[in-house]
């Protein structure tokens, strides 16, 4: 097992990383506040990992709720749900929600966490690769809206989360490929050496070998707590994990959130920051290339729908978050291992990306 | 005019208190973020007071959502209504929300700040008496849910509050009667001296003459801005701002939000506070008269409705922030001006103080 750090002064807090971590309730318990502990999971998740995570809580006054599964379920109709339960279970301030699940589970039982009489204690325990690399890591909680995603949320820190290698086996293999995306970009934001090991071990990582998922969700989370301990509330370099992010948003609201995985958006979204950065030459057509070799590897797509046309990209990409004061700024790659926030690109040249990119 | 600061280290914001404040831009521009400004009100504020609004925010690009007014609509269905506006009109993360009302549009605004995008700026433009002494000072905001009365919402604080006393000549009597049990409320948990400077001066306050008015709101608000100063996330003394509360809430949950304002049952929930602390033998039945009185002379409701019987109380009661880990804790008076927090009463005495209530 290994235990990394996220350090944000008082609300640091430390993720657990290994196999059978399920069976140790010795790491996570004592982050519990109060007695009731309220488990927010999917109909998907819940019958695999609710009955462990009720051992692993042995003692407690444990409720559950079991949400409906998929991004079209991460509304605010969907968080009242758990508001229901904590009222109807006569929850008080001094209880704990903890999710267990993916992404969606995470940011919609985290912001839960944040507004339930205004802030009460949150634990993690992610069951999905991406979750794991990405939403665990870094505060953002939030649901969408039918007119952007992750447009309502807070950023509020998790006491605790806890990352049991073995809940990937019983994930789906696109599942499995839309987590790759992320821990890909990593390497491309902030590590080239790391993104020489993930094309070497890509087939490892695809046949679900436990020594190479730790390794790559170890590396993954410490790059993101790296940046977001510099950076708590987006107010610079946190940016840069939004690569691929931009256009990745307009094709999941374009195509209807949940036909598109977000990882799977995100791949696209990421060769198209890659293939706009070439076109400024920043970056070779070479590094473009192995970019797109190793999502095809990883088994994710690397073209935007056919309906995706530049008119509906730039319609859909005018209401994302990084419309900053009428001024877009893309997360561009000024090589692998290197990603800039600019707003300084070439109009003419972004067109050009949109245009080719279905 | 008259400034404070509420000191919370770098979310300090000053409270500007006077009479034609509207008209001076000065005060309030400073704290916009970003050009983009989005006022919110209700349809009866927003009739009165949005032209002088939008000549106060002159050279911004200004737009506005009116909500139903009333509390039975602080819902995250009208909470929803606040983001549709904002991403009909692609409003980004550089944006302001302006808060032009009473309590019910404060808080449902303060939570769609603290929420839109993870956070933007929010002003407060109170022009209810409840809002100018209570709402509008200490970060709460948020929502009902049918189950419990602000169960869902987050701290945030505003950027500026500015506090037009003129705003108070269009409030109806019962309106400005519901401020009034607020401010009685400050004499009573914390100033004696203010409690006699309010007997001697309730005439004056409801016939609505400026100079006590912004007296009592200046000594209102400086009271509270200590407390939440002293403890803004309410884990210790704050609570003392809940005097009334526990009863006050089972009053508004237990005829509907809407038929009773939150002043008046709060007024109600201090006299049986006041009762209850006499059972005890910590408050004289002079005290209890007194208070009764000048909340009389308010024009407030002191007997709960008769719907309201024991069994009710108890049961409305049990849902409360105020119970924290199966004990019920009540602000009770140790001396008209002393509140403190107890859970050392006699369950006995609470029944009794339950069945005489109405």
């Amino acid at each position: 097992m290994k235990t990394l750090s996220v350090d944000l002064g008082d609300r640091s807090y430390p993720i657990h990383i290994g196999q059978d971590l399920l069976q140790r309730p010795e790491l996570i318990t004592g982050h519990v506040k109060g007695r009731q502990l309220m488990v927010v999971t999917n109909e998907t998740v819940g019958p695999l990992y609710l009955d462990s995570v009720q051992q692993l809580f042995t003692g407690f006054e444990l409720e559950t709720v079991i949400l409906p599964d998929g991004e079209q379920y991460k509304t605010l109709d969907t968080l009242n749900l758990i508001f229901d339960a904590l009222l109807e279970k006569r929850f008080n301030r001094s209880c704990t929600l903890v999710a267990l699940g993916g992404g969606v589970v995470g940011d919609i039982t985290g912001f839960a966490a944040a507004s339930y009489q205004r802030g009460v204690a949150f634990l993690q325990i992610p069951t999905t690769l991406l979750a794991q690399v990405d939403s665990s890591v870094g505060g953002k909680t939030g649901v969408n809206h039918a007119l952007g995603k992750n447009m309502i949320g807070t950023f509020y820190q998790p006491g605790c989360v806890l990352i049991d290698t073995n809940t990937l086996d019983t994930l789906d293999d696109r599942q499995l490929a839309a987590g790759l995306a992320e821990v890909i970009k990593y390497g491309l934001i902030r590590d080239a050496g790391f993104f020489d090991w993930l094309e070497a071990h890509i087939d490892r990582l695809k046949a679900r070998d436990k020594s190479a998922l730790g390794h790559a969700i170890e590396r993954s989370c410490t790059i993101k707590a790296e940046i977001v301990a510099a950076d708590e509330r987006e107010s610079g370099q946190r940016a840069l994990l939004n690569l691929g992010h931009t256009f990745g948003h307009a094709i999941e609201t374009g195509t209807g959130y949940g036909s598109w995985l977000h990882g799977e958006a995100i791949a696209t979204g990421m060769l198209m920051a890659a293939d706009l950065s070439a076109r400024h030459r920043w970056l070779s057509q070479a590094d473009v290339d192995r970019i797109e070799a190793l999502l095809q590897r990883a088994g994710l797509p690397t073209r935007a729908p056919d309906e995706m046309d530049e008119t509906r990209f730039m319609e859909l990409m005018a209401v994302d978050k990084k419309v900053i004061d009428g001024g877009l700024r893309l997360i561009l790659l000024k090589a692998i291992g290197e990603a800039v926030v600019s707003g300084d690109f070439k109009p003419g040249l972004l067109n050009e990306t949109l245009t080719s990119a279905a």
